[in-house]
């Protein structure tokens, strides 16, 4: 193939593709806050939903983190996130659920965290709202699911919300207007590795 | 089942899970900079790897961005990250390549964008380097991908490279030590939402 057609296909390649997604583009012509469930067991799950919340920041949106799961990971992001303005962040009190071993007291602080939530997902300022980790919590049913979806159901129709975690309720899925799969190939830590500050920590 | 049975149930599912993971992290004992690669057709390949840079920047590590792919999107992340000190970030010259439509002028557009990432993967001073689209680039053959390949084996040791993007070539999930498959199982563009400032754009 010579140089001429080899680009010539290049070009009518890439033509192609573009009146493709052209045509995609001028089909979606709604503007609505967008559902979106991160769930899967692989690595990346909350980093896209702070992924997100760093890219409404730089369009001056105020955002509201509640992170239902505390633990030793993800410390990285709440140091980094609490000290910028235009964050609202919470941190649900108890650690893992595997380290409390104590559903009354799971509940109780699953509650509390919700509380934060609610308020944010009634309030019109928050363009971002990111729940990291609710799956785990609806999993375990340690918040009643037909609250949660109401609660969702009901927020500002421009607001985003963004949960994330293992396991999303199939009734959630069906709520989102975006769930991405996020499916673990490898992982640094089964060869071997400890989480690594500044990638898992 | 009684209130007492059903806790003390919820306690010995946790403590056997406690067991499993402090087994897991306990055999985990190297410390090494880990090569994260995000592929498939989901949301939050990208928001992922911005979000483990917000993680990073979190602990002061200093990190480098450089998009190989600009587009319409992302604008939030550009504006946001550009603002901060720790951050060194390049954007590739040119639009996506169905807006060129031009294979040489690609060729060097990317090849000026990988000059940035090998200094980056070069200098121990960069504790993550997020090579954003890096994939398109490779499956578009754009850049010889042992070149690719021998600059990411060479970099220094402790330093983290995530590379994101559609279709990762094998021989990249090989080299890689975590590799998270991204599956879009709905997108709200396909349901006639178009791209929202603050979570697309």
């Amino acid at each position: 193939m010579s140089d001429a057609t080899s680009q010539d296909a290049y070009r009518q390649q890439m033509a192609r593709k573009k009146r493709l997604i052209d045509a995609r583009v001028n089909k979606a012509d709604r503007d609505q806050g967008v559902l979106l469930v991160n769930t899967g067991n692989g690595k990346g799950k909350s980093s896209a939903g702070f992924g997100v919340i760093a890219r409404a920041l730089g369009h001056d949106m105020p955002v509201g983190v509640v992170q239902f799961i505390k633990g030793a990971f993800s410390t990285g992001e709440e140091t980094f996130f609490r000290r910028l303005p235009g964050v609202d962040y919470h941190v649900m009190g108890e650690g893992f659920t595997w380290e409390t071993q104590d559903r009354e007291r799971d509940i109780a602080a699953a509650r509390r965290a919700w509380d934060q939530a609610t308020r944010m997902l009634g309030d019109t300022r928050y363009g971002v709202v990111l729940l990291d980790e609710l799956n785990i919590v609806l999993d375990k049913a340690l918040l009643p699911l037909d609250e949660v979806l109401d609660a969702l159901r009901r927020r500002p129709r421009m607001q985003h919300v963004i949960v994330t975690g293992r396991r999303a309720p199939q009734v959630l899925i069906d709520l989102a207007d975006t769930v991405t799969w996020m499916k673990m190939e490898k992982h640094a830590f089964k060869a071997g590795i400890r989480a690594q500050k500044g990638m898992e920590l």
